[in-house]
């Protein structure tokens, strides 16, 4: 698969569908506008898919695992083996993300994109950029074909999932230390100090949130990513899950398929496809808002209003695979509800 | 069935089963308290049920639909005979609420508790107190025994969907003026005024939501119902949907059912429940906060934190219904996920 001819495909989305759109879910039988945010994800569905009733069932949920040097610093409550332990979990069926993507009857993958061990696990498919990042505090992450590979590999298996029916995307991810390289992606791409971006990833005590800046900070100076490159970007202080997520979303939105946002680290893949295509970002709808401070920037860079704001910080793709059924709910109001003609109502009289 | 004795027997939540449930979410393979509320939602269904892993499906949908003689004020954006068509559209499968319902797979039953027209449809209980309410600017809405006899509808009713298999349950209403009838209940249980209380309901201007105000200040003034007294209150400013919906919930907890709240009406006569048992309240969660001022403030009465704020405000059960999916998913995953031990996966280190 080219990278490059994928983001070159990905077109606006359909202007004229959302505005047929307002019609219709105007003329549903409730008062307008009732429906609130429900009524947006649905105008935002028809003009993603083009469709005047769009179907985004089944979703496919891909959860990209690799590892990352910068665990080295201690910048995470857990140690490193968990990235593979948890691949093993999902592998398993016994995460978050597996116990929610069969409570909507989702289409799950995992992939083992950069796992520092090897995985061989059914329900496990390994395609390895390496065996973790180095590590960034003292050198680039990963070389700059290693970035695009991971990219690549993310559009295979987008592809690959939606050749399989699904109808929406949903990317999450599993790596321990990668709120640290998402953490300086978004910092530099919106030009902001990492203090002002990091959180309490997993769960690390405050002092602890203060050196995991102080470690970005240091490794921007030593590498000096340039914000304007995103492949530069992603080499120097990135992760090999971070280039798939982002590969995986470039694709579907040049299929047309909408694609459901998860936490932090899944929004700063997605501003960094905004850095490759223009267009790409018309077709992300945001699923929740997490507590990790870094996420609100994302979300606001993206221009996105959350689904849900539930204090989760898991990852996983789990947050987004929560919203899902809303968005569902959503295509549903279009294609189910009686119109106030069809159904004799009448309308509001003010 | 008797009113009062339904409501003694609701016992207290099993404070012990919720202990007992924090200890097992804490060893689910996530880190502590990365899913945030849907964690809390999970311990809250242990100490309602009593159970260790408590089961939500199927959800019961009652709608419970009846006029409203403050109507004739001008005080909504609809007609009065929109109370029946909407009734006509849900035997028909069309509302919203309907979508929503199929969407989760619930057990829906449309209930005319006091619809002002004779309503012979396929798929709707009738059982009316009366053909609407009186209009409550000059007259109590109903008579005191025509309250219980509401809040005794709504428990029978209740009783059949949880007999259907309902393993929690939400309450909708339909009833045009009806967020009229719930200020005037909420400004006299908050005992503040009614302009801080009142909303555009279905949507009506905003020189109208003053008027509106002014004609529930009026009444209360008028009839000077006791807020000390939920019978009193609910016979003067009530309405007949509003006492179903109260006895319906009261009946829910009486049988450890827990109970997932809609909108601005329906924590309207779930306030109107905590008046009549300290305990009832315990078995709530909130599905969502709409745009109705007043729904923020008996939400902060209930001691209760939305699932959802979508900025929705059209009843019937649908913004609960929207919500369900969430509470189903935190039951999944007090069941369904891996613990540390059992996978293998190792504690965090900080």
């Amino acid at each position: 698969m080219d990278v490059w001819k994928v983001i070159e495909s990905i077109r606006p989305v359909d202007v004229q569908m959302g505005q047929e759109a307002i019609g219709h879910i105007n003329n549903l039988t409730k008062p307008v506008g009732s429906l609130g945010e429900i009524e947006r994800v649905a105008m935002e569905l028809c003009k993603m898919t083009g469709t005047q009733f769009p179907d985004v069932f089944p979703p496919g949920v891909i959860v990209f695992a690799a590892d990352h040097g910068i665990a080295a610093e201690g910048v995470s409550a857990y140690p490193q083996e968990v990235t593979a332990q948890m691949v093993a979990n999902f592998a398993s069926g016994g995460a978050a993300v597996n116990v929610f993507t069969n409570h909507v009857k989702g289409l799950l993958e995992i992939v083992d994109v950069g796992v520092a061990s090897n995985m061989d696990l059914a329900g496990v498919h390994v395609q390895k950029v390496g065996y973790g990042t180095k590590n960034f505090a003292k050198e680039p992450a990963m070389t700059r074909d290693e970035a695009l590979l991971s990219i690549k590999i993310g559009m295979e298996r987008a592809k690959h999932t939606i050749e399989r029916g699904a109808r929406l995307l949903i990317v999450g991810e599993m790596g321990i230390a990668n709120t640290t390289s998402a953490s300086a992606i978004v910092a530099s791409l919106a030009g902001v100090p990492a203090r002002t971006v990091v959180g309490t990833g997993t769960g690390i005590p405050s002092e602890k949130v203060t050196f995991k800046a102080e470690v970005i900070e240091k490794a921007i100076d030593l590498l000096n990513p340039d914000p304007q490159d995103p492949i530069d970007l992603l080499s120097k202080v990135g992760g090999f899950e971070i280039g798939a997520m982002c590969g995986a979303m470039l694709y579907a939105a040049s299929k047309q398929i909408p694609i459901l946002l998860d936490g932090f680290i899944c929004t700063s893949a997605a501003l960094l496809a905004t850095r490759l295509s223009e267009h790409v970002k018309e077709y992300m709808l945001a699923g929740h808002q997490s507590v990790e401070p870094g996420h609100k920037i994302t979300l606001d860079l993206l221009e996105k209003k959350p689904l849900l704001t539930l204090n989760m910080r898991l990852g996983e793709g789990s947050g987004a695979v929560l919203a899902y059924p809303l968005v569902q709910a959503a295509a549903k109001m279009l294609k189910e509800m009686a119109t106030f003609e069809g159904a004799s109502v009448s309308k509001g009289t003010i």
